[in-house]
């Protein structure tokens, strides 16, 4: 087992990564102070390990209860999280109670954004299942649900007191989430280590096989990098924005399909490959590392082909993320691969480099 | 114009107290950032007072929207606020926005817990309009709404940018609002400052009266005591319990009755009656200075007598409290005049004092 310390003052927490965490009665015991645990999770994950993480607690006499609820982004919103603190209420849960959230980002947003609010706060551990979660939902503390009008618009910062990312539940993962949780992989690369990006590009078979060894380094080092980047800057006030790399054309595809059609992974892999280009195009890393990182991409089981919009329907859709300040958007390059800055570009300037992902006129 | 710090670090603001400050536009423009200026208000308030303050932001250059919500505890709901995110989204809000609070503590509640949850947090400023919410509500950050088993149940620690407390709002309230705002006053006075209780024994007709000058004395010794505590204690991990002095008993009232019967400082006066013969009970004041402060009490219209119900129900209704960790009640005794203490007691002495007070066996 591997573990780091996420460095936050007061709300500071550790990130175990190993095998046969699970079962692992002492790493749970070091985290709970109540007599009382909520387990919150989806059907399918419950069905996977709800009955492993519920022995374990109960071997440390904790009181368990489960509260399942339904699966997939288009259940985060309000009525969801409702479930939640019924679940809670009902349980007679107190402000010394831990919330458990086992499961992907859907269900670590929620539970997060439901320990945020309870009683104004209380503690919570991430057990993340998916290898997206355990390399990027997990860390960082944004917890939330999705407004009718848009994604993540509601919801709160609450640090989980630990993160217990058991290697084992990626087995279990289809291979597109596994492709879409290396897409956040890259980019802790892209951003921040060239040497890390080197590595990944020598284990591409590896890591598309999902074995252990080179998913351990896979997730330390990408919460390791992540959680450096969350320590300097926890309320996303400056390099935090670093992390967003591939995300603000990744939003766009996402909002522009339809939540759902793309994995965000996807999206973020696609988007990423055309950051890329636009980071070519303002004289930043040269067509030779364009095409090696798109080749990684690629390799990696993740599009590179943008869909065809024509490029206002582009600008558009990324002038109303809520990145934008007054609909004015902020670019993330790669001034060099494994460095990267934050700018603002002409938007005729994005046109031409959407052009030439076949973007229409 | 009086105006005081609550001090909180890098959350510290100000709280100003004084007549026609709904109309100064220095204080405003002080406190705001974006170009977009949301007003939560409800409908009585907007009527009295909404133009004025949107005409205020205006005239420094501010888009204004009102998102008006419907009037009463019985609304702080999750219902009602979607309706203020609905608000936000449809008026284009971003980080930079700021939400303005403009009513009693349903709306600081409410409108506070949007603040803290759109987009993770933006910044909102208390206009507080009533008694009970310049003196209480509008200072501590608490915000939340109300879960169909539990008050307060889901809400996060916020705190305001500023806090424009005008005394000319509270010439427009009905007379038992007033006395439910002068509950909180004496609290202040019993729990932290005798020489505070003496002024408002001094000074019972001035504020029955709702006389300015009388009243800026007590909002603001009342908001300095207040911020004093929180400041010690903001996530209310010890001091900050003082504040729940009558409180205990006080919740018991509403909860039995049926929230809304009683007000909320009707039955926190009526509360620190029963909590003052406790603290006798325990050795603490004596028969004299029970019977001081029930004076105090009831000659600003508070009621003095709790609903018979059986000493049992009394007891079940605080262990359901929030504040009852794992069913444990924790009361809030006056030491002395002016000094509060935070102790266990047994239920036989509870139950004993109760009967004194008329309850059932």
């Amino acid at each position: 087992m591997k573990s780091l310390e996420v460095d936050l003052g007061n709300r500071s927490y550790p990130i175990y990564i190993g095998e046969n965490l699970l079962q692992d009665s002492t790493i749970f015991a070091k985290h709970i102070q109540g007599h009382l645990s909520i387990i919150v999770t989806n059907p399918t994950i419950s069905k996977l390990y709800g009955q492993q993480v519920e022995s374990t607690l109960k071997n440390i006499g904790q009181k368990v209860v489960q509260v399942i609820i339904p699966e997939g982004e288009e259940y985060k919103t309000w009525q969801t999280l409702q479930l939640i603190f019924d679940g809670l209420m009902s349980a007679g849960a107190d402000r010394k109670s831990t919330i458990f959230a086992l499961g992907g980002g859907v269900v670590g947003d929620m539970a997060g954004f439901a320990a945020a609010s309870f009683m104004r706060g209380i503690n919570f551990v991430q057990i993340p299942s998916t290898l997206l979660s355990q390399v990027d939902s997990s860390v960082g503390g944004k917890t939330g649900i999705n407004h009718p009008l848009g994604k993540n618009m509601i919801g709160a910062f609450h640090q989980p007191v630990a993160v217990i990312a058991d290697l084992g539940t990626l087995k279990t993962l289809p291979p597109k989430e596994l492709a879409a949780g290396l897409a956040e992989v890259i980019k802790h690369g892209a951003i921040a280590d060239a040497n890390f990006l080197n590595w990944i590009e020598s284990n591409i078979s590896n890591l598309n096989a999902c074995e252990i060894p080179a998913m351990e380094h896979a997730v330390l080092r990408s919460c390791e990098i992540k959680s450096s980047v969350v320590a300097a800057d926890e309320k996303e006030l400056g390099i935090r924005a670093h992390l967003n790399f591939g995300h603000t054309f990744g939003h766009a595809i996402e909002a522009g399909m339809g939540y759902g059609q793309w994995l965000h992974g996807e999206a973020v892999g696609c988007g990423m490959v055309i950051a890329s280009e636009v980071s070519k195009e303002m004289g930043y890393i040269n067509s030779e590392e364009v095409q090696r990182l798109t080749e990684i991409i690629s390799q990696l089981h993740l599009p590179i082909k943008p869909p065809q919009w024509s490029a206002k329907k582009y600008l558009e859709l990324m002038a109303h993320d809520k990145k934008a300040e007054q609909g004015e958007i902020k670019y993330i390059l790669l001034k060099e691969l494994g460095q990267a800055i934050v700018q603002k570009i002409p938007n005729t300037t994005i046109e031409n480099v959407l052009y030439r992902f076949g973007a229409l006129k």
